[in-house]
């Protein structure tokens, strides 16, 4: 394509002809994108009480019925098979594949979900003025495992994954107070400040990259959508797919529309 | 009295009538309390454009016009001159009486400022379930100094006042937003942790009892209703009434009806 459309529609209908950028950050700005875990049925009850019981690491957006690749509610078309940049194969709890379309793996039996992304609470505070340390770097906030566990459900357990951005203490005060009003994409920071008390070492991320905090600066963490991702590898499923990191299910929604 | 009523017109006429309990912070459960000043007409205005400038110190709950004792919208009957436990008269900028009334002070060229207190975001915070560590001991909680600067008016400037109760870091996310609801009883923290940044040594209190955080806790700053004490003395008004610190008016608004 020659220029990037801002269009949802049309993106997916790239990512479906088999384009596939790095990341979907910066694309459709405003709206609503979503992690994406997809499993068999005879595990996705109990994966549906995981979320709902752990709702700021796992807040579902949307849900589909078994067999249902096609998410009308998350947008026009939205084929959950095809229409990411970018998928991830697990089996047996371990990433396998990186493929850039499952629809030959897609059978009757598969259910999908769509969950909140940290991509449209920084949306938020961007809409506020607010200006984060890792989009001047152009990285990705570090994440941490936490001490603090999951409530468990079936074979889904492990401790929360948080991600971390520093910022000043009033601006992190500013950042409770615009989450907050986001509860259906991880909402409210879960820590703020002394990452020991939920057993992190601020120099040892799992993942992101590093980003310490200056001396005016606290860091503030947020339940992350890598959290499901680690539920998974505990549960060892079989099978199962997911987004790969950064490609995320691009929908027609609009971030502000999720404000309570 | 026998026994102590709940009902803030009782309350405030045993006050008239001469009783002064040492703290109104337990009286009237639920009930709006306030800080009282009470100017000369010339520097009234301006501090009025005071806590107009900074209202997170100095919310204005009521106003009375010059020579109004009895602000009816504060509560029935509600004499600002003679229905607080006790009072603090000012003469260039030192407080010097300690009276159990003020009506033979009384002028018609006095005006009357309520501005929202701390009894009321603390009430909000109990009643989220929150347990305040300066509760369990019975004291004040300390405040500060910081390096701030109001916005002046006139007269009036100086650097706000805050105070400071330690809380773990999950609570003070809770309180952030349980207090962003009530802006006019000081609303937000104004700062979190990292005390120096604002100017603070934690061991040094200008006032209240000294609580220092715990190891799993930060401290969560607050603007306080001493601040406008402060710009009081900052003027060297040749005159001017406050309450007594701890002997608050006690209005009939009930603190659930200030939530925004």
């Amino acid at each position: 394509m020659q220029s990037v459309s801002d269009d949802p529609v049309e993106l997916r209908r790239a990512f479906r002809a088999g384009w596939s950028p790095r990341s979907t950050a910066r694309l459709a700005p405003g709206r609503v994108q979503a992690n994406l875990v997809i499993l068999p049925r005879d595990a996705a009850l109990d994966f549906a009480a995981f979320c709902q019981r752990n709702p700021r690491a796992c807040p579902v957006l949307g849900m589909g019925a078994p067999g249902e690749r096609i998410l009308p509610a998350m947008g026009v078309d939205l084929d959950i098979a095809t229409d990411l940049a970018r998928y991830r194969v697990w089996r047996n709890g371990e990433p396998c594949e990186e493929p850039l379309d499952v629809s030959e793996l897609w059978t009757a039996d598969l259910v999908g979900f769509l969950l909140g992304c940290s991509y449209s609470f920084e949306w938020a505070l961007a809409r506020a003025g607010m200006e984060l340390r890792h989009w001047a770097t152009g990285t990705n906030p570090p994440i941490y495992r936490t001490n603090i566990p999951c409530v468990p459900a079936g074979p889904y357990a492990g401790n929360m994954i948080v991600s971390m951005r520093p910022m000043r203490p009033a601006d992190a005060i500013r950042a409770v107070q615009i989450t907050s009003r986001f509860p259906r994409v991880h909402g409210a920071p879960i820590h703020i400040g002394l990452p020991e008390l939920i057993g992190i070492d601020l120099d040892q991320p799992a993942g992101g990259d590093p980003l310490p905090p200056g001396q005016d600066e606290l860091p503030v963490f947020w339940a992350c959508g890598v959290t499901p991702e680690s539920a998974l590898r505990a549960a060892r499923l079989p099978f199962a797919i997911t987004h790969y990191p950064g490609a995320m299910a691009i929908t027609d929604l609009w971030n502000a529309d999720l404000a309570d």
